[in-house]
């Protein structure tokens, strides 16, 4: 069993024991967090059955022909799909309760996918939910800890490769950048950030955002408008590793400011970014940090962050591990605790001063404060050896 | 209103007339092939909620902080969370309906979150599945079936980095290979696989399968023991677009064949491939393309494909599209039609003998028969300029 299977296991165990429930059951595919969670790497691309039984059995139901892989990296018991007769995911959880002569409740999450519970309830169990591993992957083990390190590492690296493109861009009379003889695009920008993370191990997994000026939503918003040397440049990254562990750094670059708006505004997101940090203590309830940083942003008259159309950020972090976004969630008064991961992202955007600018940083909650997961400089003029 | 939302407005105003229901509504992030389906790329990464009346009304509900981004894009009524001062996905579904007046029963997709059905039901809606919109994707629009080449020509890119990286290697005594003085491995070949895709434009997705010898199942897997020159190595690439379309190509390759079972492998799975082809016609039935393709692996004195350990090929294909696996299944006698897109795999797994055999590439059903997506030659040697 991994580190975080055994959290996993106390975490439905103590679910299960005080809801007197059966089992407790989930279904999804390996892109699930929540099944990466419970049962590790080794599983298909169509949905399998995690269940957990009373008893303390863990049972994995891979799809038809995949049982003998996930043999070899999960230590429950797999149960072929081929020796349960039944194709659907939700059909073979309720298989292998039946074979268990389960009775009563079964607890799931509340993601779990509808067809699941229908399966379960025709097979005559009470389904209910559970958050208990929303609480569990909230705390990161150890071994998570250095993989988050490694996947924002390795994150660096495409925030280097901006800075270095971007510094050694070059001004046409128009006042647009070109490198190398091309026009410097944000889509060029998003595939050689990308390329970087690729080879430092780690997928983009669709989360990259190159934003330059206004057009700063989504990533499939990269477009092939020359960058202005005047626009703020925002790189955001939330690569993925292979076991499904995601980094999260963002910076923004100004090739050539008028040290205006846009300096008044990076200095007020980096100022931010350092009151949050410093509010990362346990005991500290999560709010605050968010509170404390808005308030730098607020000082220096910019709305209040997040509120704006930037996609995403109603607060200015969140938790961070197997999800993208997950607990803890800074909205709330919960108390921060050693093994929080979290993501501070403070961010102003005024579409009429023309874009928007956010530093974004990745730190684990410890018994003396907090720690990055990686060290990367904010400074908003990019710089040829990518500031590190 | 995008060409996909054309074909999802007719598919849902079929099915809600039908059923005498009084919406549909589904629940998801923009990671979702349904949501993306239906609204377009802008959509936020934390769960969005789109409503079909039954008087034809489109209602997206994104979640806080996301409308304005989404009014961009989306041409229909966009609901902003802040309005609805509700913060689940399901609960906004539910308030945008009470809003309209809607009573009866709600059609929804299978895959929907649990949670949101809960919180229709609570509201007083009867909630029902359709798979009306699965029926609708299988048939790709001329814009989507123009993404899917380029997604699978961008693939193209990455099986040829593959390619000419171990046409480059040397062989060292031991048998193992090195390039550029390093020794190759699969984790190596994964990294450069993945840049070459980014550099094309598309994302590796998690979905990158760089295999050797027999360790051959999850992008997890990629490892960093030196390739052997004998070594079958599987390149098996699933990348997608900024708007979620998938590519699926394939390829095998041998440094130093003894021309003994690899060879033999491949030729049966290149003539399951072609095999496969050849039924790709409207009016087929998709199962009768399996097995026409799973014949000739047999005919070769291989195991019927697919049954054995590789995960996720019980059958030797299905569609591909917005989901990297959907319909149409080459497991049932669905008949097929011309804008349906799939993917063929014809696959030779043996532990025994050191590996496995893939091809695998993506066609379009025609008025006259199919077409392939993209070109990549099918030989087994690989070759310095990547064979094409």
């Amino acid at each position: 069993m991994t580190a975080t299977e055994g959290r996993a296991e106390t975490a439905l165990a103590d679910a299960i024991g005080t809801r007197d429930a059966a089992a407790f059951v989930h279904v999804g595919d390996r892109t699930n967090a929540t099944l990466r969670y419970l049962a590790g790497p080794a599983l298909a691309d169509r949905p399998s059955a995690y269940v957990r039984t009373a008893t303390g059995e863990r049972v994995l139901c891979p799809p038809p022909g995949a049982a003998s892989a996930v043999r070899e990296t999960f230590d429950g018991t797999v149960v072929s799909a081929g020796s349960l007769g039944v194709s659907a995911a939700g059909e073979r959880a309720a298989a292998a309760l039946d074979a268990r002569d389960a009775t009563g409740t079964v607890l799931t999450t509340a993601a779990v996918p509808h067809a699941a519970v229908l399966y379960l309830e025709r097979a005559g169990y009470d389904v209910a939910s559970t958050d208990a591993l929303t609480e569990a992957r909230a705390l990161k083990t150890d071994a998570e800890i250095k993989r988050l390190r490694a996947v924002q590492t390795a994150a660096t690296t495409g925030v280097a490769r901006t800075e270095t493109l971007l510094a050694e861009a070059s001004r046409r009379d128009d006042g647009t950048l070109v490198h190398g003889g091309e026009p410097l695009t944000t889509e060029l920008l998003r595939h050689e950030v990308n390329a970087a993370l690729a080879r430092a191990g780690v997928d983009p997994a669709g989360n990259t955002l190159v934003a330059a000026g206004t057009a700063w939503h989504d990533p499939a918003f990269a477009n092939d408008t020359p960058i202005a040397a005047g626009d703020p440049v925002l790189v955001d990254l939330a690569p993925r590793d292979a076991l499904g562990y995601h980094g999260r750094l963002a910076r923004t670059f100004v090739v050539d400011t008028d040290g205006g708006w846009d300096r008044r505004a990076h200095l007020a997101v980096t100022r931010a970014r350092e009151a949050g940090l410093a509010e990362l203590d346990p005991g500290t309830s999560a709010s605050r940090v968010h509170e404390e940083a808005a308030a730098e942003i607020v000082a220096y008259g910019f709305d209040a962050v997040g509120e704006a159309r930037t996609d995403g950020v109603h607060a200015l972090g969140h938790g961070v591990g197997l999800a993208r976004r997950e607990a803890p969630w800074l909205t709330n008064a919960d108390e921060l605790e050693p093994g929080n991961v979290v993501v501070l992202a403070p961010t102003v955007f005024d579409a009429a001063e023309g874009g928007g600018v956010r530093v974004a940083d990745l730190a684990v909650v410890t018994a003396e404060g907090y720690d990055l997961l990686a060290e990367y400089a904010t400074s908003l003029s990019p710089s040829a050896d990518g500031s590190r």
